[in-house]
């Protein structure tokens, strides 16, 4: 199957192939990589970026909601996966990519736009040659947990087809 | 803590105080109560309800992309958490709401632009006094499974401080 | 690192070796080859297999109990690993082994001996190129769920250095 | 129901009715309680207690084994079941429980007998009103890594219906 890409995902891709996770997230922490339009769409921000270790922001709005009145919990999902993601990549190297098998997140507060900014900081739990794990908390500036998760993901070579099916 | 509220988001709340679950979402898909703001920026749509069933439906675009390719992790996420939170909603009586304490999915292909429209279908596993448990399935328009996943939720008063601190 | 084994797990090992997952269950069935040593601590059995799908039975007693008076979650939880495990592997090539990588239980009854026999039915979900994944439900002789449980499993070369280091 | 509880299961209950979780596990490790039939089965011990905070050890045996030579993923499950729950329920007050709703566990290495002991360290991550969740990992003598966990829980008022009908 051939996949129309469009000129910042292709230049993305490629960047990567040519560069380890840390690297890449670096550039794209620094701006000289672009922004993926997942977290454009939904206002998300890498803030950090470190071996293993990665925080990503968001700002809850009323775009966020869901029908009862506080942050669809669609928001802490993508935040996690997105910092879980990255932080277990930092640790694959060029042409390598770790792809997520399954996220378990833990919704421990209602998250509403009066709590202002919150960010999600992910670490490395293990790295092993195929299968690497994460977690993360999604915390507002005075520390307040709103949710928390784990990922399981595992290495591919980048464009392999078994990244297609797992 | 006083929120500012919409008054979408007021009617919203005030109309599922006074009906149940089921009904409440029936109403929804009859368009006779507005769309949540989140699945209105994701373009998610709810296809079909029925007592402890519901399906949502999702059009992956360049919009939900990650920086590799492909869809985000966080578009079936948030495609799950809807379907499954409302599924468990549908057994829930006037002025108790089902909250999501916790999510757990299972990415089985990528999704991209080209596979088309997908659904979510998810039913309830268990109902209980407090707690109910749900699962649900990813599929394109073949039955082509993308990613699956279980919730588990808490039942509350309405409006009640426990809703607030879980 | 070399590791002693006993005579009835190398006699598995090398059977596994030489026939599918599928095949290898129905002949533990059977009965002409030996249970696994925490099985019969724990005093499960194998009651059903089919391709992709694995019934085991366990009988709650006094020995399963936590101290607050009803079963141990690890009672259901060693039931779900092993069906879902066995489920998973009915669908292993010989000499290829699905290690499981995670699993995720709910609780949604307590479980005592009052309850009697009980069964946990799993089936397979996604079997891919290297990862599975699989369901099961852990219910009474009436059909009343206790609990149940996800998997995810990895494809590994039996005794490869990959299974042991993951 | 009634339930024929055996005096040590019946005396563990009663203790637990008039002191908290912390003081109920501190008596527990020093003896004055005794230990829960489940844990006797597997030889889980528990090695430390505070508040939040607990240890269980094991060593892995022959009769821990699954059919393919490493030990059953049900030890892992079990032993991070019991520090995770005791963990959660130091934070107890007398007369109230906490039950455990679901449990998520990642295995990142292998365990077998030349592995030697292993501890299981838990501590928890958020208490609510009404919802706790903690975290867990076991490890070897030397800090390696061969399973960690998560698990949310639900506190009961002792013996309520509630607590047998979630």
């Amino acid at each position: 199957m051939t996949r129309k890409r469009t000129p910042r995902t292709a230049a993305l891709i490629k960047r990567r192939r040519s560069m380890g996770g840390l690297e890449f997230f670096r550039q794209m922490l620094a701006g000289t990589l672009p922004r993926a339009p997942m977290t454009t769409l939904l206002n998300l921000r890498l803030l950090e970026v470190g071996k293993g270790r990665v925080v990503f922001g968001a700002v809850p709005t009323r775009s966020h909601y869901n029908g009862m009145g506080v942050v669809h919990g669609g928001l802490a999902a993508t935040l996690l996966d997105s910092a879980l993601g990255c932080a277990v990549n930092t640790m694959a190297p060029p042409g390598k990519i770790f792809t997520t098998l399954e996220l378990k997140i833990n919704f421990t507060r209602p998250l509403t736009r009066e709590v202002g900014p919150v960010r999600c900081e992910a670490r490395i739990i293990h790295v092993g040659n195929r299968i690497a794990t994460a977690e993360g908390r999604v915390v507002d500036t005075r520390g307040k947990l709103y949710a928390h998760g784990t990922t399981t993901c595992i290495l591919f070579q980048q464009g392999s087809r078994g990244s297609r099916h797992r």
